[in-house]
């Protein structure tokens, strides 16, 4: 009988191993993709692309036994060679080659420059073709600080005990109402795609205290714009037995901070290559909704037209103003009008016109919806007759508020906005692997 | 302007800053649920509910400010009182009572004892009840081990050199085939909800050469068994730069002992709630479908009816001989029949009629399927053309072939599945914690 043992040793190296190994002057087996052939004459560099980065590679004519014309860019090589130190070579080396041994090739060469350092093609071209523009390194970096995001937003809610959940995305008709709900057809039942975890995460601060999920969401919304994705991740949280909304401001901000940390000491290399400069964040200002209209209408000689809404221009004049007065890319906006805010917001008691929420903007995009939510039963019904909304539609999470809830509030983030504006992206598109819009399903 | 500058510092302590700290004697401030109320007369116990733990408080008449007779389970409470060392507590301690403090109350009792240590009820009402039933101390505990195999997943794979990717769940219509999808009309478009992340996953080894996605897939399978899911997690990986098949299953068995010891180490208390000793693995067997077939009919004295597929029962008797005879729990079924496998699936050399592919069955379950895929464009053309599909419906996804792509091969798991085996449960609905099937979409 044959058995697995576990993950096997293999002779080829990686890039980390080479730098922190003594492995000059050695021979070495390494492979990736072939990114690009320089053909020189009598020497040639050939540029392996692995998940680490680049690698130079030096074809030497009769001492690299391979014929270099049949070297195709992006055929799969496992090659050996000699290690040699070469500060003009990315990470300080290169490989003088011995062997090249071909694991798989291309039928066809590349339809766009994959191998420039700048895609010069359009967003529309890029996006058609991302099964292989995303092999860029710089459009691959972007998803790279992606994922140190949502390791910081696990990683320090974890800190914060914190319980990681997995809730359903197909929901049953009518759960948080609206119009903006993909539809579809479960066995006969009427069913939608989860907007939001927000019933799921709001019943599993009942059994864990505090929980967060990270988990695509879907949005049937029209708008075709640089900021609105049909489908993104939501990083969400919920927390119980907060003293008041500002505690789950306090937790983003927390998170906030930790990953700027994260993202400057792990993901370095990512961040220079993308020309981005992650300032650690100190502070965040807060706001009140009313107070911030006021403000960026007196300083920027603006009507206020709608005093129950932000206009996305007045969100942009907002970012404005607390980064001119206070040098603060983030801005926490409070107390929204409860008309703008779902049925399960917690109204203030002290203006029950305004709600104990929050949004988070960042560079003038609103990254971050939160705020505290209702927990009393009759409280949650009294709001809900006052919409004419029927609480037979929805008694599974009313539930929870019969038999106890403890004081709570929570947020959902968008990831893909959050990844934009921190790499200064002016469209949330870059930020997607594979978006979906309006006009896009595929790729 | 105010500010926020992260987490603030509370007041109310946890159970493990008590046990990790010198508080007996102290007088301490603490929030929870009340789980339960015992009342002995002059004295009473409120047993406190917390995300980690329960919480013994002795309440005793004239001493602790509160009528008791106003104290509601499942009300959420902040205490202030004493710590002392009490052997029968749970954790050693408990604390005697000066205040309570109602943070918000029920407006019924419960319906169901979630407050008993097992529920003495059906799974039907359990799962009606879902988002109380969950606050039960073992119906929790196991969701916490699902967490913990998540960070499992996730922590080995990221030692590896895997980029976790997040791709996208409405996908075009037609990607994969087959009847067993959710329709659904994507801004008047033929959209479907994704069967697993294969091919985008795929795309993906491209950029990264190692991904891992963990993320919700949807089967419209109308199965009713104590297995099926129509919505579930699905742990994925897909790796590049494969030598064969096996460094899959060596890769997913390096996954299996490094979770098995960190459930040991850090999820105990929740394996010890639940009765479950895990044992460490050291080494999986590998066995090929048409041997087992026969090892089993031999054994067990069955006939084989249909060579190219493995029923249920005959998972079962694999997964019985492989503990009957190597004391494994675990066992790799290899090279299924192509008829049943993918289109992208790699055909065996040796025998096109088999797959390099494999089962992982787990206590008699497949929970894992895997394999190496096919990397060169005119094989996948071929196969393709076998099948009679068309390349044009997939060609986003043939781009990667076209183009180049390394050798490769991933696997996706089960994730409710893999903890329903791991926690000896019967029915996979027990470990999902708002299951789908063919008659359940709520709650």
């Amino acid at each position: 009988m044959e058995f697995l043992t576990g993950v096997k040793e293999k002779e080829v190296v990686g890039i980390q191993e080479i730098l922190d190994q003594d492995y000059v002057g050695k021979t070495v087996c390494m492979n990736g993709a072939v990114h690009n052939v320089r053909d020189m004459g009598e020497v040639a560099f050939v540029i392996l692309r692995k998940a680490e980065g680049l690698v130079q590679c030096v074809f030497e004519e009769g001492k690299t036994e391979f014929n270099l014309k049949e070297l195709k860019e992006e055929s799969a090589v496992e090659v050996t060679g000699v290690v040699a130190l070469e500060e003009r070579a990315p990470h300080g080396f290169e490989i003088r080659l011995q062997t090249i041994r071909v694991l798989s090739e291309p039928a066809e060469g590349m339809p766009i420059a994959i191998n420039k350092w700048k895609m010069n093609t359009s967003l529309e071209t890029k996006l058609g073709l991302r099964p292989i523009s995303l092999r860029n390194v710089r459009e691959r970096a972007k998803f790279k600080v992606q994922e140190g995001i949502v390791r910081g937003f696990r990683e320090f809610l974890s800190s914060q005990g914190f319980t990681e959940v997995h809730t359903p995305k197909i929901v049953s008709r009518g759960a948080e109402g609206g119009a903006n709900v993909f539809k579809l057809n479960y066995f006969n039942k009427k069913a939608e795609l989860g907007q939001s975890p927000q019933f799921y995460k709001q019943m599993m601060v009942g059994v864990f205290d505090r929980v967060f999920e990270v988990a695509p969401v879907f949005r049937a919304e029209k708008h075709n714009t640089t900021r609105h994705l049909n489908e993104y991740i939501g990083l969400d949280f919920e927390m119980g037995y907060i003293d008041s909304f500002e505690d789950v401001m306090a937790m983003e901000t927390g998170f906030l901070k930790y990953t700027m940390e994260l993202l400057n000491r792990e993901y370095k290399k990512e961040l220079d290559m993308l020309g981005i400069q992650l300032e650690n964040i100190e502070k965040i200002p807060q706001v009140r909704f009313d107070k911030a209209k006021e403000l960026v209408a007196e300083k920027y000689n603006r009507k206020i037209r709608n005093p129950f809404d932000l206009e996305p221009e007045e969100e942009v004049l907002i970012g404005r103003y607390f980064k001119e007065e206070y040098n603060s890319d983030f801005v926490f906006v409070t107390h929204y009008p409860s008309k703008k805010r779902p049925f399960y917001a917690m109204d203030d008691p002290a203006d029950p016109r305004f709600t104990l929420s929050f949004d988070l903007l960042y560079k003038g995009l609103e990254i971050t919806t939160g705020g505290q939510r209702i927990h009393d039963y009759n409280m949650i019904l009294e709001k809900m007759a006052k919409r004419g909304m029927d609480p037979e539609d929805i008694k599974d999470y009313l539930m929870i508020f019969k038999y106890g809830m403890p004081p709570h509030g929570g947020l959902g983030i968008g990831l893909e906005r959050l990844t934009m504006r921190l790499l200064d992206e002016q469209n949330v598109r870059e930020t997607s692997l594979f978006p979906r819009d309006v006009t896009r399903l595929e790729p």
